[in-house]
């Protein structure tokens, strides 16, 4: 069994307050607002998933990146390859691989992840080696081939209350569509995700505009015609459940354009003949647009800027995105939101949820517009930060001076399902040490405190998100 | 009563060390360098707190911007509007309306402050509550009522031995006159801020230059009067008891310009002529010659960049400057006050004191620049940073390179009276907690611990002052 | 004697497990795979360190920025003039002013370090004042004197295992060539720095070239016969038993030029005629092709960027380099080196150890680039980073995200002999601190713990450095 006191910062009367606090939470439901677990492992009654390999290795961007920066090439560890190459289909042997190199993981976010699933979700409670390799794959493996071990039933089992999917604009949500027949659609929700029809720069861009067209029966020809089919879409998702809109974008710059000068970008581009000035100044026209379309909708906009996608040109080409080669960017708010803020800030009706990976920000930039403007919350730490210290330092660095009620709680974002439990527990046990923290300095009183609890494991999702 | 451990570390023997480090200082008097407590509420015999709205509320942007973040309009706290337009007058309401959202303040230093105020000053030990904001009220303003509450019977309690105000330029200083006549001149002393005639994009420049011909008697017409009323203004404000001089640019940059140049964008601005660049120019210019004013008459210069001052347009133009929506952008030292540090950073005459928005530039650029030039300074954490966790952050960043005795202790830079108790409060909580962290790290011994505690709650700022 | 539990966490838990990992590396040999020591100190059988002031202050550019921050001219602590004009050369009444001083060094950590190398090195364990100034001053003169306070005597007794020094691509190595016959050859190794001759900014470039000419036997007519040239000193260097180049740049832009740019800049310098621009692209080239030349020949590639040199022109003009006033810029890696990992990043045989200045790029783009790239990994707290908190932000931002092993342990980095000790202590200790609060966390168990320390003490140096 896991230490019941795990992630607790180790001064006994601390330890005791955040254990307390943190059993005050344990119990209650994964509130899951933003992620990108595939609907189909739900919708599909035969989707199963698949070997230890499949479930814990190849699609963790955060696993194999570690294996990769140590000189282990992806093609070893399994993962597809682009041009269909080939890679390694002994699962058993990538495995091993897997356990002899574990030691990579001691004290990063993934190996508490990692040996939280096995132990909590397989009852597996050694740490991975290459001598238990063998044992440790056939454990899994069994367990996984048992009714309690599907995707419905894991589901249920780690308590989950709502799963908010990320889905393109262009897609038909065929899955979320059975899902809402099974009577599931309340707990798994879709999210509207137009950026590959956005950003002029997206690759197959065009494709994707014949594609927008094609489901939203709108034929987009020019730029109104193209607003008509982003509504289309977002009235389409919310129906089908959709609380919320994401947005990727290299920076988070925005500027209204005149109508006409919208216009013209969209005729170039249309035709192929857009410059990158035309793609920056149409993503940060459009983020504006975004903007008025959730407080006409009511979809809450969730802004991730900052990642340098596909640093590693190799990797990319190889293997596809989100193969762990994304690296942060220094990142501007203060300056770069204002027109986006002066429009619309002031509505309430807008909830502008912004993230970063850039934490110099967290005290410069975010807090503040935070504690200011009444459209703006922030996002919970994100990505390379989803963990115990960053989670620490965003407590430290934005709670002062945005105020709790300024963000909105946790959310998981991963693409391994096993994880989300590990996920919610990291940060439930992080918020009891800071809340705890608090108590102790005599800051707040143990009724404060277990209030904001409950809001950090749950209500600051389910509100911020209206679920 | 407050709890007497508050704030301090909580293990046993941290807590134990910083409350004797604390209890060493605490009875020492307050020094209060830098803030923007208005003068008159001291030299006019008449003058009152008012209202536990007028008090707490009404004129503390910390306070309205966090209620206004979640959706509470300025108008229903009271604060009035620049067109004179509605606001809520009834000040028991609005005291209901903050009580009732004193859950906003968890955690931040705006409830520490209310808090202790409440405490120490007042008597209440409750937290504010709806249920008990009528009775809070009722007990505030009773107590308001008394002589032992006039500003300056609370000034005399509070064991203030110096307060530093900020003054424009073309400020007469007829407070301060009186202030003097009565003895209490050395108690309450001008700071010369001439921003609004320095910055040419200041909405009414011309106006200023006007009002500063008229003040100084200095007919200013061309670059060299400019020069000549404002170092009129500084002997009058030097005679009056001013210690510093206080500059806000929206940079730190320094760049002389040739004479001739400062007189072309001079005479440009006088015509209203004057193009964005030339206002950068003309206060980057200006910088240096601060310096060199600062180092023929010995007031010291305080430099705050870094903030985007009335992001929000729409507060700005509704409720004008200072109510909470100045936003922090990133700041650049290393390069910016080369040439002014190439110029006056040797001479031992000049105390820069600079102050940041920017955490980032701690570690960075302003601990190496104020631990190698004699001339430079470092002030406390600033705003947004005036607090439990941001002092922390600043002892943690800052004191390894800069070295203490490079900065000048505290100042708490309030706009609110009651709360400069408080502040000074938690800085010498704040400087407990980091020297007992010392102590205990067996990296310095309690005879410098105890010798630390006397120069970070008094020593540094009277030297750094001249005090 | 110093406390046996300094700097550890003093949390009880924490200070007896943190104890117990120091202890059980306490007595590894030190690797100091990079640093600035003189190899003639060991070379020359007569060498001598002097005074206790030519030993602990004159070369040590953290002890005199920090008196001299205080006005204290560096001409009355002896540093040299350039112009040979005169200075302080009684070095007892130097050591007097720096032990008056000596409480600005409070919680710093050069007083850590002067305190360690007092007590441990010389056995005194007073802290330095004026009162005992003389007696210290004695005390310390009479050890210098003695055969066990010779350079070699103390590299034994400091249990150096290797010792790096940094050397221009122009030295002729001849201290080095002297330990090689002297068997000393292993123990202490040379490393190739070009920055002289790859930065065409350097004052005295021309020459520089000449002299590369002189000692490689190639005349450098031409960025071929140039590239030759270095091809030739790095072969040198690495017979000599280099095992890293170590590059400095303003920052860490890379971009390949095409060969006939690189061919007319190239051309442009030895004409004296290029530009601040030619000599940007140049060195954004060169790291290029250093990184293919590291390849080839199996050198580490070291990069520091982000000091603005010599910011006092004064002090420059005065007494030179590395005299204190080196402060850090800002700093990107993320787009910057994107070229160059581009070509070479996937390549397992380059090692490139990237060092900042800019502790905002440790979580934000230095972590995620060594948790991903091959050839990435990254080097310790660097220069005003070598601190006890210092390297607390370190193991907190960069450690779960680049993960332990894509880090290459401590390294030095000093020209202060008598504190090589004090710094791999403070590293060491720092160590435990960490990977006790690990294992206080439950996140780690001891024996990961054991292996992490031995790792971090000395295995990760080796394996990166190939020692």
């Amino acid at each position: 069994m896991m230490n019941p006191n795990r992630l607790f910062s180790p001064e006994p009367q601390l330890t005791k307050l955040a254990r307390e606090l943190y059993d005050s939470v344990a119990a209650l439901p994964l509130v899951c607002p933003h992620g990108h677990i595939d609907p189909r492992l739900f919708s599909d009654p035969r989707a199963t998933f698949g070997s230890p390999v499949d479930l814990f290795i190849i699609p963790d961007h955060y696993v194999i990146r570690m294996l990769y920066s140590q000189g282990i090439a992806l093609e070893s560890l399994g993962v597809p390859r682009v041009d269909g190459g080939s890679t390694e289909t002994d699962h058993r042997s990538i495995w091993r691989l897997f356990c002899e190199n574990f030691c990579l993981f001691r004290g990063t976010p993934t190996g508490i992840w990692i040996q939280h699933a096995l132990s909590e979700e397989f009852g597996i409670q050694e740490k991975p080696t290459l001598a238990n390799a063998d044992q440790l794959y056939n454990a899994i493996s069994q367990k996984l081939a048992t009714p309690e071990y599907t995707p419905r039933a894991l589901f249920n089992r780690f308590h989950i209350e709502v799963l908010c999917t990320t889905d393109a604009a262009t897609d038909t949500l065929e899955a979320h569509q059975a899902l809402q027949a099974l009577g599931w659609g309340g707990r798994i929700r879709p999210t509207f995700r137009p950026d590959a029809v956005i950003n002029l720069d997206t690759p197959d861009w065009r494709q994707q505009i014949e594609q927008l067209s094609e489901v939203s029966g709108v034929n987009v020809i020019d730029y109104s015609s193209f607003l008509q089919a982003l509504e289309q879409r977002r009235a389409f998702f919310k129906k089908m459940g959709a609380v919320a809109a994401d947005h990727a974008a290299l920076t988070p710059f925005t500027r209204e354009l005149p109508r006409t000068d919208a216009e013209a970008i969209f005729q170039r581009a249309l035709k192929g003949q857009f410059n990158p000035e035309d793609a920056v100044r149409f993503t940060a026209h459009m983020l504006i647009e975004m903007a008025r379309m959730s407080i006409e909708d009511g979809l809450v906009m969730q802004l991730h800027p900052g990642s340098l996608r596909n640093h590693n040109a190799l990797i990319h080409k190889r293997f596809g995105a989100d193969r762990g080669s994304d690296i942060p960017m220094q990142t501007e708010y203060t300056r770069s939101l204002l027109p986006l803020l002066h429009k619309y800030g002031n509505d309430p009706r807008l909830t502008l949820v912004l993230f970063t990976l850039d934490e110099s920000t967290y005290s410069r930039e975010l807090a503040p517009l935070a504690g200011h403007y009444p459209a703006v919350k922030l996002g919970p730490p994100w990505w390379f930060h989803d963990s115990l210290n960053g989670m620490a330092r965003y407590f430290d660095q934005v709670m002062e001076t945005a105020g709790l009620y300024n963000t909105v709680g946790f959310n998981d974002d991963t693409r391994a399902f096993c994880s989300i439990p590990a996920r919610h527990d990291v940060w439930r046990r992080s918020s009891a040490n800071w809340v705890a923290g608090l108590v102790a300095r005599h800051i707040i009183d143990l009724e404060d405190a277990r209030q904001m609890m409950a809001d950090l494991a749950v209500n600051l999702a389910k509100r911020a998100y209206h679920l």
